[in-house]
């Protein structure tokens, strides 16, 4: 490999011509999608320095360059939650068990496999081999690490709310929440992750199903715009609702294996929680009623969606929105005398982008070789990665590689700034647009219960197909091809009359179905 | 109350002139600082609703408007931290017991008083009362929620760090942390708090005490800049030091009452961690080293010590830059024509104010009157009021209100905007100004043990003065006087020889000494 790099990098030398530059493939020892998808994240989460495992079970570390997209998104999500009304605040991380019991749905779905704190102190082992639980410093009750916050925000929303003067109130919180999920992956699914949700009162319901409706809107709304991922709306079949919802609205993306992911959810839970927890206004009538409630949110499995919706078998791809780094520039020199020619040119560039407020960085060391750099900034899934070397200079032109589609051009070094800031943008429009077509060709219609069959076993994707809108019918078919019920879409275009793949019985609307992470 | 209002108001609509509005006062049931100061701070916290103690022993529930403050302080402090290298990351909530005993010093220090988690699992009672904790789901190692996350840091560097091409790391990660206080008071010391943390691995020495120096710089920098709170920047004492560092400096900022809150700290680690995690890299002289190392944290105390640095007994004060709402506008206005050509005017004011990147409350609500909100937005510490009514119309004027003196000045609306903008940075120096005079004021030396004590015991504030540089004195002086030495300033100009006040042995420099928080 050495040996192959240097006799290309001669080559290099000799033309002097950045095009010619050869590439170290970083992609090398990398699983590709075809031989074993599953295979090929894990490796990409780790290789490209997202994150990786730690020393407690089925919690991750998130490394800078996958905290950077990280935040990347917050910060969009947060503006977005803000300019629909929305407050940040913070909850505490413990929630007295006895809360979980008060709910009786809530109790089932979020009370079983979770992290307990019995005690509040440590000493030292008497045979001074460290520390051991101090037995006397057992807790009255027990502690729960939040799974979830609604019962502790409900009963904090208690003291709040006394009149429709109060309400709404809409808040939203960031944090870590913990399931002790007994199989973990990074991201998608682990027993630490991080996350937002929004707890949300009302003085009624229409306002509170609205609301509801406004945050699945603004999730998809994120997903489309910002990671480039189209998503399906609608409603989740009463199986696969959140424990303690009345409604639950989600968006569904599709990877690029077939399987579905679960991006956004958002609830509407009717009175349930206020009625467990006592908490009840004065309306405008003069009258005491419970509070109406929703919750939503969306959480680091959104890096998985991410990850698996654009990536390929070169390493990452980001879209421009997200990218911590949008262009990477990697000077061609020889001599110190070259990069100091060079980087007068370049800091010119580096000075127009960040005026249009894109984020650069030039990577001027001289302890990595051009084409290692070329291979990093691909494999990390920088957007758009320019080369400059004496040649350019001399031409007054620039090398830009894309790294959605791969190619490679050289443009004039003036105007530069323009054509990436338009590129940048070509490019989060062409990976949104390539996902679109993608799942439209995996999204078929399944009129018999072998084509059903038959689709989700051999060719994956989304099957639109009517179901007879009982649990019992999506169980069976849970059951027989592991496929549950996605989304349930909403709105006339989809009302069509028809008989349930499973049962036969009629049907008004067919749903989507997938196999799902 | 109500008729006094009443009778005010209809004085006002005789007069029309916003000058004479009357102001409900939010504060009249409010503990003076006189009478009881630390009364006085938790009214404050919960009336001004920054935040209010939860269900769950000890944690506290951040409430949006103070929540808002943090996010402020959370945005400066995070530019400073990439502005100055650093990337932010996510490591585990939880560390295993075992990681503990791992250091000598850390153990005793954070292991002992900590939230223990021992199983994953509840379940249904089976007397239907509810769920408990199910026995079969005990945790082989127990795991403590991390009171500061050093152990597990280091634990993951390891696989990090091989080379000096790895050097240096410098990651930052915003957490919650929890630490099992029996006493607790809302911000300054609470069970779970939020904070961020710095950890950085270096090749060398005197990178890492670089390091560890610039960070609380970089804290002082904040707390003068954006808190308008003067600091001390010194050393601790021994006794004070970090669990685990070679070498803790800190900031101390003095409040109202003549205590000391110590406001940051930053730890050289010397290779304390890197030796007890085995953390080893190749140095450029090609031989094995154990990494050097530095911590340095900031957590929601810092609330504490704002709202302590300059509230009065008309509630808070919130110095411009972290002020959630920078300048709030109250048409006064009886008829909605009214109400509707002064928004016209108010529109064209926001528009300017947010121009300039003034954030800006305009609040039109009808269901309070404009006393009302004088009164609140003077409790909550809102730098600039602003108020228009139709007089002010006719005379193109407009009444402003400073928070920080509480005066009362009618401007012309032409140039309001310049005028602001200045006013806010007027106002963000004179809280700053007035602070130090305070700390400058309430800072002696004492040259003999009973001036010392008198100083302590009947003034309060920072004492100046010799120490023999013995934990054993440190230890008698503060079991006698509860007075702690705060900080050891740095630098030559620090440096006079004299006598310890306590032991009378020889002394190469003065102390500070305080009663602190």
């Amino acid at each position: 490999m050495r040996i192959l790099f240097i006799s290309l990098f001669l080559q290099f030398i000799a033309k002097n011509n950045a095009n010619s530059i050869p590439k170290l493939d970083m992609a090398k020892d990398f699983t590709t999608r075809e031989e074993n998808y599953s295979q090929w994240y894990n490796e990409l989460v780790t290789k490209a320095d997202l994150a990786e495992s730690s020393a407690v079970r089925g919690c991750m570390v998130i490394k800078p360059y996958g905290y950077a997209i990280w935040e990347a998104m917050q910060g969009a999500l947060d503006k977005m939650f803000k300019d629909t009304g929305h407050q940040n605040a913070y909850f505490p991380l413990f929630i007295p068990k006895s809360f979980f019991s008060k709910e009786a749905d809530h109790v089932e779905g979020f009370a079983k496999e979770c992290a307990v704190v019995t005690h509040y102190r440590l000493k030292n082992a008497e045979d001074g081999s460290g520390v051991v639980v101090d037995d006397d410093a057992k807790l009255e009750e027990e502690l729960i690490v939040r799974p979830t916050s609604e019962t502790i925000i409900w009963d904090t929303y208690k003291k709040w709310i006394q009149s429709y003067r109060d309400l709404p109130l809409l808040i939203n919180q960031w944090a870590n929440v913990v399931r002790w999920e007994m199989r973990t992956r990074l991201f998608l699914r682990t027993a630490e992750f991080l996350w937002q949700e929004g707890h949300t009162a009302h003085a009624t319901r229409e306002e509170a199903v609205k609301e509801a409706e406004t945050m699945v809107n603004v999730y998809a709304d994120f997903a489309e715009n910002f990671m480039a991922v189209p998503v399906i709306k609608g409603l989740k079949s009463p199986n696969e609702r959140f424990a303690g919802a009345l409604e639950t609205y989600c968006i569904e993306a599709l990877m690029q294996d077939g399987k579905a992911l679960q991006a956004g959810t958002s609830h509407f839970l009717g009175q349930n929680f206020a009625k467990a927890f006592d908490v009840k206004f004065l309306n405008k009538e003069n009258k005491q009623d419970y509070v109406w409630a929703t919750s939503w949110g969306v959480s680091t499995r959104l890096m998985g969606a991410l990850i698996m919706s654009h990536s390929d078998d070169h390493g990452l791809v980001i879209p421009p929105k997200l990218a911590p780094i949008q262009v990477a520039i990697v000077p061609i020199f020889r001599k110190q005398e070259q990069l100091a020619t060079i980087s007068e040119k370049v800091d010119l560039i580096v000075k127009e982008l960040r005026a249009k407020g894109i984020s650069v960085k030039f990577d001027d060391r001289d302890t990595q070789k051009p084409g290692w750099k070329f291979s990093e900034y691909e494999f990390k899934g920088v957007p758009v990665r320019l080369a400059i070397g004496p040649r350019d200079l001399e031409n007054g032109t620039v090398e830009v590689a894309r790294r959605d589609t791969l190619e490679k051009e050289v443009k004039e070094m003036d105007g530069i700034a323009d054509y990436i800031e338009q590129l940048l943008k070509d490019i989060q429009e062409n990976l949104f647009q390539k996902a679109l077509r993608r799942r439209e060709e995996m999204t078929q219609t399944a009129d018999t219960w072998d084509e059903f069959k038959d689709i989700i076993k051999n060719k994956g994707g989304f099957v639109l197909a009517h179901w007879d809108g009982t649990s019992e019918t999506e169980q069976r078919i849970k059951e027989e091809t592991k496929a549950t019920i996605r989304a349930i879409p909403m709105g006339d275009d989809f009302k069509e009359e028809g008989t349930c793949i499973y049962s036969g019985k009629p049907s008004t609307q067919r749903v989507y179905f997938a196999l799902s992470y």
